[in-house]
């Protein structure tokens, strides 16, 4: 019995996992369809390839820093069976589940960056993020390291409150993609005298990475939970409302358009993750709502008026979206507001902005040591052919030319 | 362990919510693939925004209907903390559950409707039938509203039996979407002296849709037991015998043409919704075989002959499957048959034409009103001009033009 | 309580057949991307036809071979409520598990003969082989048929061990693909003296088949466990490791290809299979990456230097890397190298041999008498219009014409 109740666990983290994983399948598609054309190939074998160093990365590394556990005890030490870490391997399931949310970070940055970034300096850069840069931010906010939390606690009454990573995941992602894409500029053509806006190939792609993203997410809050004994039903039904609003509200200002639509759902999903375990639903729907107004807004004003190149709009949806969750958690998560209370408004807009902050300080520096010693941008005319032809010597629809 | 024990059934319920929500990704791809090439993004928006206000709808109305359980409480009351509603928020875990069962109805209205239907009508339409329409039938059906399920046991031996809604959700959407395909009226040029078979866009999509109906609908079947304790193999064979079933039926009888080898997988399925929990998995298999000819002959009969356009054929295949399905029940759970029996034919009979008769008349009387006082058909020009631009300003490969 | 444990076996084995059913759809789209534009409905058709039928002749058959058990006891009985079989219908969900595996086998070849087989025959071939040849293999590794096992374990100290099917699946897939890959003949046009390669039609859907296949191969690995009380960690961790040591070997040794990079992250998740249970997750990376290089030379050797039309390269990818994880699973299983121990190294070179030869030959007789006596391959005139319109009357695409 005592196995079927830890093999419970490990079933539970699995799904989770493996719903996360299938998020970046979603990363993929949705990426695919945003470009154009000429960048689909890239698009997609950025994503799996930046999944697979991160993973390496984070395996080796990242997870050390961020929990102090290292993987070099033998097989049987590993899984249990000779009474070293968790039995039956929890630790290791729940290695799989926060990997698939470190590698998230980089699959937000190449939506930002998408159709002028190198390929193999892109992969270390992933590589070096979910090693060195996540890790940090994720062990102070979900494991207490360096004692902040518990500093906050006692001197402002709350530690912040992330439960299931609008700040840690989707800001820290969406403040290193803004850094990115500063670094490397927009892409040829498409501002200037002669700019133009580019449009996307796809919008089934689009779409289906959307469902795809969509689905996993429950996975994504649900299951940070850890375990079956502290599963909650709230945390679903809030990532269901925040959705819902988030696609309503982008319908509505979004005049029904398809990218904003189905980008409105992410938003209501990246703004929840944060408080969805300590609002009331109420609470999730509203909060949803504002993040899909957010993203429409946000989408058109950091292209068309800060002329800053996001071309999947990574910042406004993870990076502002992810923001707003985190401050709103503080917010809606208060029993006055029929929340569940435990939160600080004050913690949560010192904690959000200060992951957001250090995440795009780290991308500025970053960056720009690619860019001085590596060289992180495809030519103009390797753009004009596409990164499709350019890196992989193949276009998406190869037997067409 | 007994948060466990709890949780357990949380995490069961949230699996089969989330493979019935993935669902509605496959009723937009399947309707994406089936669509003329100018409404494919029409198609996809369609969904997700009919999801999101069904969803809201049946949040704050629907769902009390049905189950006389309003979510206006604290969240520590609904999540169980404070002692209200069910303990680790299972009782949201089951609405998420029900709720994208409801938003299936519109969904399936939409494929019957599609490339000719105003917008923002539609939508508010979709709200109406899961607010107020369909949660009467299911509150009678699996909530035992009103007393005629204690009352057809006590005059006839048997409850109506439906137990993953083979009628509550797929004769009543089928009902429901002929009523509406009858009110709008054919798609400009379908029909009539210069009227021509309009042919869909893309199989691979219409493929896609069809494997991500498959998949969740194993979550929509053997989560539709509620809890582990009742969790039965039974109706996870039986689906799949019978998706077995109206695969090879539908290739035998529609020549391995692939829109009827895929729709037949569904058909199946959808046959075997009602009686999966009693019926053996032989009877399964013939239940499905039949709804995949149903399917066939259905399709061709609803389209060539009766000339209703009825543009995925989700008459045959939910309406007509589904009552099959609800009748099938009533034969193939008979103990004399193999099966588990506590069903009667009659009763079967009865309930399922009931169910579908009420979804069509109210499906006549709530078109008949939108046609009087609000409109909802596309002109000829911008049915001409295709959904995706009329209405959406974008076509589904925005780079090509 | 004890309902619930059950339960939950059923409810993790259900969950693994879901994701496992859910490959299928990884299957075809995989296939639909690979070949030419005018094969895609072909493919798409012959799988889940050949799910379906081989689901029948599995159930009626195929596991009545394997494991001693036959369905035509009343549902009563096989659901356990009437004290028959496992309770909860356990058995009958373990029968879905394993028949989705079964069914892996012919979606295997049908990657192999794509493009040039007559789909009748082919999808009896299917049934062949799930119900007769297939069994044979799996019972006798397995369940302990025949005592082969059991000899094995007195004569040299350890049975063969193959945990997730690398050999009893993959090899055995592998191998009855090559056999049919040299029956059928190769594509015409493909080699002689105006012979071309044939480029593929879709990467977006080759990924996509891709991601939909390693998703679902967490199901197949960890779930092979069977019960709750037996998963482990370790699996979903070595899994995970193989792939991205599949993505980054075949990255490298690939040129960023996206064919190569995507089939590398199968290549891993089939070698790691026979060995995720018993080795250090160091030895999973390197047999994953191992895999993922053995996948970019055995393709091209297979098609270039050796002429063989294994269009997919089924052979490479299931047949070599499902015979490399066989084999290591007896060098990375052993404790002097981090492994659990209780693995040979001569007993799985002689077990994945075995079987894959065993595979091979019967593949030789099956469609030698099916091309001696049936006819398998379509036409000069057929492959030159294409599988779509020659066998389906419809192109992927039919409003384009």
């Amino acid at each position: 019995m005592d196995q079927s109740v830890i093999g419970l666990d490990v079933f539970f983290l699995l799904v989770g996992a493996i719903l996360v994983f299938s998020m970046h399948g979603g990363f993929a598609f949705l990426e695919l369809g945003t470009v154009r054309s000429k960048n689909q190939v890239n698009a997609m074998v950025k994503i799996i390839v930046d999944f697979a160093f991160s993973t390496l990365a984070y395996f080796f590394v990242g997870y050390w820093i961020a929990y102090g556990v290292s993987f070099f005890a033998g097989a049987a030490e590993l899984s249990g069976a000779a009474g070293g870490f968790a039995p039956q391997g929890l630790s290791l399931v729940k290695f799989f589940f926060l990997a698939t949310f470190a590698a998230a970070v980089p699959a937000i940055i190449s939506g930002g960056i998408a159709e002028r970034a190198k390929f193999w300096p892109q992969v270390a850069t992933a590589a070096l993020i979910v090693g060195l840069i996540y890790p940090l931010s994720e062990g102070i906010v979900w494991n207490g390291n360096y004692g902040i939390q518990a500093w906050l606690k006692s001197a402002l009454g709350a530690p912040f409150h992330d439960f299931a990573g609008s700040i840690v995941v989707h800001a820290a992602g969406g403040g290193l993609a803004l850094a990115a894409v500063l670094m490397l500029g927009a892409r040829t053509g498409r501002y200037g005298p002669h700019g133009r806006p580019f449009l996307p190939s796809s919008i089934p792609w689009l779409g289906l990475g959307t469902w795809m993203l969509c689905i996993g997410w429950f996975g994504f809050n649900v299951m940070s939970a850890q375990s079956t004994a502290a599963v909650s039903g709230l945390v679903a039904l809030n990532s269901l409302l925040a959705m819902a609003g988030g696609i309503v509200a982008a319908a509505i200002a979004g005049k029904a358009d398809p990218g904003f639509v189905h980008n409105g759902a992410l938003a209501g999903l990246v703004a929840v993750c944060a408080g969805s375990d300590v609002m009331h639903p109420l609470g999730a729907l509203v909060v949803g709502a504002v993040a899909g107004v957010i993203f429409v807004r946000g989408f058109s004003f950091t292209q068309e008026r800060l002329k800053i190149d996001d071309v999947l709009g990574v910042w406004p949806l993870h990076g502002l979206c992810g923001l707003w969750g985190g401050v709103a958690a503080g917010i809606f998560g208060l029993t006055q507001l029929g929340g569940m209370g435990g939160v600080s408004p004050l913690v949560q807009i010192i904690g959000s902005v200060s992951v957001a902050a250090y995440a795009f300080l780290a991308g500025l520096a970053l960056y720009a040591l690619g860019r001085r010693f590596v060289g992180i941008r495809l030519s103009d005319e390797q753009q004009r052919r596409g990164a499709d032809l350019a890196i992989h010597s193949i276009g998406a629809m190869p037997e067409e030319f």
